[in-house]
């Protein structure tokens, strides 16, 4: 401890001798306290069981003053610009007159919460604002628990006054299907190309898309963009009808010419007019509430089936005899969701 | 019982008097025993645990003698010509020395092991065919079980020395996701037109399909079929590289008219070849049958919270709580979890 920075000490010292009660920290949220809001987080993301049963209350609190906010879902693969895309677009927002929150989710990074500096640095504008919050979601290590704390996340960043939620992903991962079952809207950046920069993207999420942004419509790219978007205008049409009713807009944008922008807010606009003036938004978030339950439980069950010790110790040898064909796997789960009812 | 039809009461004592053990029923299987092997499916697709228990080792004895065969996976929204398409490729299938078994799984209808009949008559040739075995699968009112029925099904016919198992399913639900997870190669049958016809495929489908089949591509749909083919090449090449490598194909066909058909055969052909020589079919199997596992883990483990009578109590007014942010879902689902553990 007497090896550490002097300012770092200052630093620890004010965390420690911060320690609000639920209440406390529910009130300071509800009041826009951005420290209740980040502390909130932190406990939500902890392992430590009267953290997360602190974080619950905390968010249980803040509840009845969530939901009145845009939840926009922003996917795009790593050189895509989403940092640059982000900072511009959050800008422009700011400057609107809005509350911007930013949750990263990056699965492929054992971010920790340490290395929100990091994610501060990327987005210079935004990092200096004060109405906006930008937060990475360390995920590293935990089991379909991403979706669970970035929801609640959310929740608190409503409650704290936010009224436009960014959840940033990387596009190449399952985060993405998670991400769309939490957001109101889904909007994929991509750069001008020859078809090959789609490779990273997993399948299926094309299909989620409402908004396609070329990114990097400048300079040589100009031509190559203008091309790339009546190709994927013409792609996104093959897809069936969404359920909101809404047909997937392609756009460009240049956050280096400070281009375009403009033209994604008002779409957005008009987004969020369909699917209000249809009832999408409200229906679409109560069934996103119900599967959230659902998701939590499916989870609860198999945290508890895969980390009980003589499954655990079984599972290896039955997977091996399952792709040998010395045993189905239907039988193989019978006999293995026995010994689980016995052991636990 | 006396007021039976005496053909129905001869049919009844027919089947009572059958009363073949596990060996004599996996040894008749394995023989070509076309009964045997529809006693099986009876047995294995039947709610009764003793039937499921009995099926279940007659699959286990039959399992070294599956996995010889193509599994191809067929789909395709009801008027698009599924019968007439597969009595079509069947018989030539069987031209070329093929033996043919056709596993169909429709949720949507209330089928029971009684509607074969009306299978057949779908299937005028084919049904006429020693080398072809039509079952329709009956999967009205289980919860996850379509899936584990079909995929044991399969290794049934496989043993029973079927050579090509077609699995056919409508194309509109769920189940098409559990269908691309148990064969090697998926296909989708289309009718040219507007487009709108896309409107009753579910999301994410499209991006399964390993070949697209416009079906009727005759008379006035000539024309029509053309220019779709090209719109769909086009757009297929918009998806994201396949883990296989494979780049979709699109056909058409006319069952009316009796052309095509050696196209899509060629195809199949090259298609295997591929998978087969970067070593794709092989591994895509080990994988399928290690998530099999999973996902039947899955399904016992949420039977088993679902169905327990408690926790059905309350999961309707928790849900409604949910809806109306009274809890959140993660503190609902917590609550409920406990209350599983304990009244488990």
């Amino acid at each position: 401890m007497n090896n550490l920075n002097p300012n770092i000490k200052k630093l620890l010292k004010g965390i420690k001798t911060v320690n609000l009660t639920v209440d406390e920290t529910a009130d300071g949220i509800i009041k826009g306290d951005r420290n209740a809001l980040s502390r909130a987080i932190t406990k939500l993301e902890s392992f430590i069981p009267e953290d997360q049963k602190f974080a619950e209350e905390v968010v249980k609190k803040c509840l009845p003053y969530s939901g009145n906010s845009r939840r926009i879902g922003i996917t795009g693969v790593p050189g895509v610009g989403k940092s640059s895309f982000i900072d511009y677009f959050g800008e422009k927002l700011i400057d609107l007159g809005k509350k911007i929150a930013i949750l990263a989710i990056d699965p492929s990074s054992s971010v920790s919460g340490g290395s929100i500096l990091g994610d501060k640095t990327r987005m210079e504008t935004l990092s200096s604002k004060m109405e906006a919050f930008i937060r990475p979601s360390p995920t590293a290590g935990t089991l379909g628990g991403v979706a669970a704390k970035t929801r609640e996340s959310i929740i608190l960043c409503e409650a704290a006054g936010f009224d436009t939620i960014i959840i940033e992903t990387v596009g190449v991962g399952q985060s993405e299907i998670a991400v769309s079952s939490m957001v109101d809207v889904f909007m994929m950046l991509l750069v001008a190309g020859t078809g090959d920069e789609l490779q990273g993207i997993k399948r299926g999420i094309m299909e989620m898309v409402d908004i396609l942004v070329f990114t990097k419509d400048d300079g040589d790219n100009i031509n190559r963009t203008k091309i790339n978007k009546k190709q994927f205008e013409i792609a996104l049409k093959m897809f069936p009808v969404k359920d909101s009713g809404w047909i997937p807009k392609v756009l460009s944008v240049s956050a280096h010419e400070k281009k375009g922008i403009e033209d994604i807010i008002k779409i957005l606009d008009v987004f969020f007019e369909h699917i209000t003036s249809n009832n999408y938004l409200i229906e679409n978030r109560q069934n996103q509430s119900v599967r959230w339950l659902n998701d939590r439980i499916t989870m609860l069950l198999k945290n508890s089936f895969y980390q009980n010790h003589r499954i655990a110790e079984l599972l290896k040898t039955v997977e091996k005899d399952v792709v040998e064909k010395k045993i189905s796997p239907i039988t193989a789960a019978n006999e293995l969701f026995n010994e689980y009812l016995k052991s636990s």
